[in-house]
């Protein structure tokens, strides 16, 4: 237990945002792994998901200590439960970024993503990549203008997965069901992800203003 | 604010058991809307996945509420750590229960899924209410052979799952990319949903025992 219950709410919050770049690095990682059909690099985010794992029960437990002994009210109590949200999608993101790890993993030493959609998922990653900077960065400033970036950054998500499926289902798709099933689960992965960053970013804002984000 | 604390907690969770509930009317609804291109029905999932959000917001609230006023320790936290957790996962079963629906109104008057997966479909969607049933009953009784008994169940959908990709693979599959893709994100749906169970029957055998399940 640190000397203050300030300081160990601090701390708390620093490792949300270290837990937020390490899940960067590993989607950053998957990407690279995916487009450069790169074993060694798949394999290196599927080991580092039992990390993030671990960082998250940690967190996880320090919160669980936080309100069994500090008993925190008010705006301290929702710091807390927010932390304890916040970590559950991070998690989920490390383990998208394992998803995507697998696919390049088991296509080896094909390359799970055709050179014509290559450009969409290079994309998907640069985004997924801003979003999650953009993440650390609200779960570390809480600030709430990079969060409403993150609204606009995600539709740029949505509108490549849409791309993605036009160029699924346009009459020449030339590589057949299994690249096309692979093509479908890694959109998908991106978009989650996505999904999960703005979901972070919208818990910040509630625990900021009060107020819940309506889409 | 009940009078006692102690109700407060069993309201709670009869709360969870009530929303467990909700969410398996809508799996069962959709898995019907799927099968028998039921618009009528669809519509119905669809709209009811509001309810299920708003019951989220509830049961977080008063949970919220309890950390705040009676400041829990030992036990009682974990029950309400643990009842925050568990609604995250029956709402986002919600939302997989209404992304099956709209798949079935996005393909209506079609049919999404062809003759010969209906089977698959089928026995996913009894899974899947296998799943949550037997989840609610692990919450509503901290059922630990119950919450056993999920794992296996998850293993029947795990492999219902595979079966359906070996569909997808064969040489003759007849049905072309857009129903492909259709039932790749079906068969991820109910994969996710199922998961999800799994994820709220290990929480509640945490809570009995402090002992994490290791897949």
């Amino acid at each position: 237990m640190r000397d203050s219950y300030r300081e160990e709410l601090d701390d708390i919050n620093d490792c949300l945002v270290a837990m937020a770049n390490s899940v960067g690095s590993a989607m950053s990682t998957a990407t690279t792994a995916l487009l450069d059909a790169d074993v060694a690099l798949a394999d290196l985010v599927i080991a580092g998901d039992e990390e993030i794992d671990a960082t998250r029960e940690s967190i996880e437990q320090r919160c669980f200590t936080v309100l069994a002994r500090q008993q925190p009210v008010a705006g301290d109590l929702r710091v807390i439960t927010t932390a304890m949200r916040i970590v559950s999608d991070l998690e989920r993101m490390g383990d998208l970024a394992e998803h995507i790890a697998k696919v390049a993993r088991m296509r080896f030493p094909d390359n799970a993503v055709p050179q014509d959609v290559r450009p969409a998922f290079l994309e998907a990653g640069q985004v997924a990549e801003l979003l999650i900077t953009k993440a650390a960065t609200v779960i570390a400033k809480r600030d709430l203008d990079a969060a409403r970036e993150l609204e606009t950054d995600d539709d740029a998500m949505d509108k490549l997965h849409r791309g993605l499926f036009r160029q699924l289902l346009s009459e020449d798709w030339p590589h057949g069901i299994e690249t096309a099933i692979d093509i479908t689960l890694l959109g998908r992965y991106y978009e989650r992800f996505a999904d999960h960053a703005v979901s972070v970013a919208r818990r910040v804002v509630y625990l900021v203003t009060g107020e819940r984000y309506r889409a």
